[in-house]
């Protein structure tokens, strides 16, 4: 494997390094989660992106089996992340949680576990629903909330890289003012924040902010609305397709790259690790082929100015608990 | 003095009034300060809203005093606010700071004490530097975190509270995901949360989610730009002129109101609390005669659609330190 083709960014405090291509498995059905990570992993990933919540993690964990099965790689090779789910926040919660996480998949370490959102929801006991999803009761679209304090569920957090469960925690879904309350009191600080990120949605200041903490970065739903055609989440409407941006087809005309390459490329070099997700195989190979080409400064400054703050996985829509306002 | 010109919203959780229209302090000379108190308060305002940061409290203390000595109020039918600086975030420091804005404005209570922002600054002795300001350093403006979780202060504030120096607590400059945090901790919940309000900044949904958890709502700047053109902080020219607005402008002559209190009477049917200043006896007047006439529905709507999210009072630009993104 050619390492250019698998760049990394250096994690803190322990400098492990992450690879700023990735999978993500959110939307990807569990009757091809197996065969597309095992295809994923054949072809050059080396970092997936789970979750409790994707409802998937042992198909995903099936896949994973294979390529090691294949002596395609060892689990040294990849990188694996998954996230904490709403429900799991208090600190007895926290352990079962990554636990359970850990048998579907397989593994006996994550190299990455993120608090999907700063939002505790009711415990649901894995044996009556997993994964819980937001609703409590969800015949009533019910959601109840469960007052755990963001400094519990981090110090549980921080327990499991005690534990060796984990080899890096993170967040998501956070905005500023919860990260510099949290960096106050953290004794092991957050290596990544993971948030949505498209031309649509730079977040620049939260970024830069971020960064200067020391933190990495992923960013999903690099595409905005092109992701959520057809999903009840948002307005994908709201805004011209992505990819139908002139300043996109421009650019990608030019470089013979396809608009999702260009805009793969633009977080990337903007040092945002990126996890496209695909079911096809000529798109999982086009979403990794972005390393024969680099975007002038201008067209990344062109390419970010189209940001107009458009936001999709907002909880203070779907679940009515504003978390970014 | 007609009830119904001092209309209150009832705080809780003690069922104090607060007034929905006062005198905000920010930015009143020191050297006018006592005679804009006096005036105010004999042309009937009951709230004065203060901040050991806005460097006048004690010629405010002298504006009380005469007003209590002259026999126009007595304690009891005034509502004092004030708020604690970024500096005063330690627990230790927390009770000094109320005592020192106690002294200064020759009170042995308040009736709300807000935390000015989630910011805790390196703590500045009052005896070298008061107010403290932002910068530790004012000659390089040279801004110093100090790392006090929020929860630290909050309890702090809750004993002030145990203690008898201040009726209600509150807080400031605070986003829904924090004030979300807070609220699984808090002992006593925050009666107020005072943000930056106007109809380029409405706010809706940290508003109504402010709301539904009990909170009363004071808008500061709600004149928008009107209030920094001149200042050095954010943009004035960044969108028209508030008062420029043919919305506000034929709002404003259909009911023979000036623009601002058509803004300001937009805010109060909101059941937002407003707190604008004013060193101008006649401003004063007409900042408070905003009862013998009513909006409609489509008329706040219309006002309501002007919002663009244009904020001005914003540590992101002018400390460096984001809790807005």
């Amino acid at each position: 494997m050619n390492p250019s083709q698998n760049p990394t960014v250096n994690l803190k405090p322990n400098d492990k390094p992450m690879p700023l291509v990735g999978l993500g498995l959110w939307k990807v059905p569990k009757d091809k989660a197996s065969e597309i990570v095992f295809e994923a992993i054949k072809i050059g990933y080396r970092l997936l992106d789970s979750a409790s919540d994707y409802g998937n993690e042992r198909e995903v964990g099936e896949g994973i089996k294979k390529a090691f099965d294949a002596g395609i790689v060892k689990r040294e090779d990849i990188f694996i992340t998954s996230k904490l789910w709403n429900t799991n926040h208090k600190r007895e919660h926290v352990r079962p949680a990554v636990e359970r996480t850990l048998k579907d998949l397989g593994l006996t370490y994550l190299d990455l576990y993120l608090i999907h959102f700063p939002i505790s929801l009711k415990y649901v006991d894995p044996n009556v629903r997993y994964p819980a999803e937001w609703s409590y009761e969800p015949d009533k679209q019910l959601i109840i909330q469960e007052p755990v304090p963001f400094r519990e569920t981090w110090e549980a957090m921080e327990e499991l890289m005690d534990a060796g469960l984990v080899k890096n925690i993170g967040i998501s879904n956070t905005c500023a003012a919860l990260i510099q309350d949290l960096l106050k009191y953290a004794r092991i600080r957050p290596s990544v924040l993971q948030i949505e990120h498209s031309p649509y949605l730079t977040q620049e200041r939260l970024v830069n902010y971020a960064k200067s903490e020391g933190m990495a970065i992923t960013g999903y739903s690099t595409f905005s609305n092109i992701s959520y055609i057809g999903l009840d989440i948002g307005d994908a409407n709201n805004a011209p397709k992505l990819f139908e941006q002139p300043t996109i087809k421009e650019i990608s005309s030019n470089y013979g790259k396809t608009p999702a390459q260009i805009v793969l490329k633009w977080a990337i070099q903007r040092e945002i690790a990126v996890i496209p997700k695909s079911s096809n195989h000529d798109r999982l190979l086009e979403n990794r082929n972005l390393f024969d080409f680099e975007l002038t400064q201008e067209e990344l400054h062109k390419i970010s100015s189209l940001n107009r703050n458009l936001r999709f996985n907002d909880p203070g829509e779907y679940a009515n608990i504003p978390i970014f306002d």
